[in-house]
């Protein structure tokens, strides 16, 4: 077993390989993690949150649901969740985010930014980077449409598994948003295990 | 007054300037039209679906709301719609889309395969292409997290207005999708006025 931990505010890639578990798992709770899979022999084939949303005709995922790529292909299943509210419409946070909803002009870590970075090291660039899976995000919405991003539901050590259906490279990062409920106002560490 | 017809399972580009007025006609009804938007100055900023649910709280658009960028940037403005049921979550069909849910392996016309033939027309490549703001589509979401497509509620003649707040490249396409309750069952036309 391989044993990842994501510092707060940071974020890395890895592979993973098809048959491959990957655990996400929130260390002291309240945090979220974001996620982009990408196919390892062609990334231009890459996780689409819209897509797996169209699949399963839903906004939240359960356990069996898989999630998909832009070419309506399965990259992932999820296997285990002991929290149930994660997201799928969001954007990584980024410089420009924090800039339009909190005012901040100067450097700020970012899900963005720590994806761009991560990305680089395997010759992936930016421009592949669209919505995550917000693993942990606690995004409610309502019938008029409404959406509401409350505080995560996951305490100290709650976790999801998926595991791969083709090779992959993955990108992880934990959330750098400490402004507001997303992380529940404070950003800190997301442990990664990975088996066969 | 620019007039333009964009025929059944069809797509074009055209550009759209700063304080123009862009009216988006159903003209027989039930009818969706796909769009994407790309600043004309630099083409990597261009509409974000998941930048404008998450400024907007919301996965619906009312009159006065903006669309912004991948950047936070408003982009277009709601300004009338005679209609109020749109789409911001499904990505644009597309021949990979067709084969999941329809067992269509053969050519089928296809709204990413149209953005990718106008895009091309402005030296834009297909990465570009996101999910769009999918007018007249009929999304449902309900309070479990459920998505449910259903027939349009736009009627022949019915409309929405968008502002451009910025000098833009505009995409749209008449959807292709003939299979499903998404555009009633059958394939029609899209009108466009453009004016100052």
């Amino acid at each position: 077993m391989r044993e990842l931990m994501i510092e707060p505010q940071q974020g890395l890639a890895f592979e993973l390989r098809a048959g491959e578990k990957l655990k996400v798992i929130d260390v002291e709770g309240g945090q979220v993690a974001d996620l982009l899979a990408f196919r390892r022999d062609d990334p231009q084939e890459r996780l689409s949150t819209g897509a797996t949303i169209d699949n399963n005709g839903s906004l939240y995922l359960r356990p069996g649901d898989r999630l998909y790529s832009n070419r309506y292909n399965p990259l992932l299943r999820l296997v285990e969740d002991t929290v149930g509210a994660h997201d799928l419409i969001h954007p990584p946070c980024s410089p420009e985010m924090y800039r339009c909803q909190y005012g901040i002009e100067g450097d700020h870590p970012s899900c963005y930014d720590n994806f761009a970075a991560a990305l680089r090291e395997y010759g992936l660039p930016a421009i592949l980077i669209t919505t995550p899976f917000n693993i942990f995000m606690n995004t409610r919405v309502y019938a008029d449409g409404r959406v509401e991003v409350k505080e995560p539901l996951s305490g100290p050590g709650d976790y999801i598994v998926l595991e791969a259906l083709c090779d992959l490279i993955v990108a992880l990062t934990a959330c750098s948003v400490a402004e507001s409920a997303c992380n529940a106002y404070r950003c800190t560490a997301i442990g990664v295990e990975i088996w066969k």
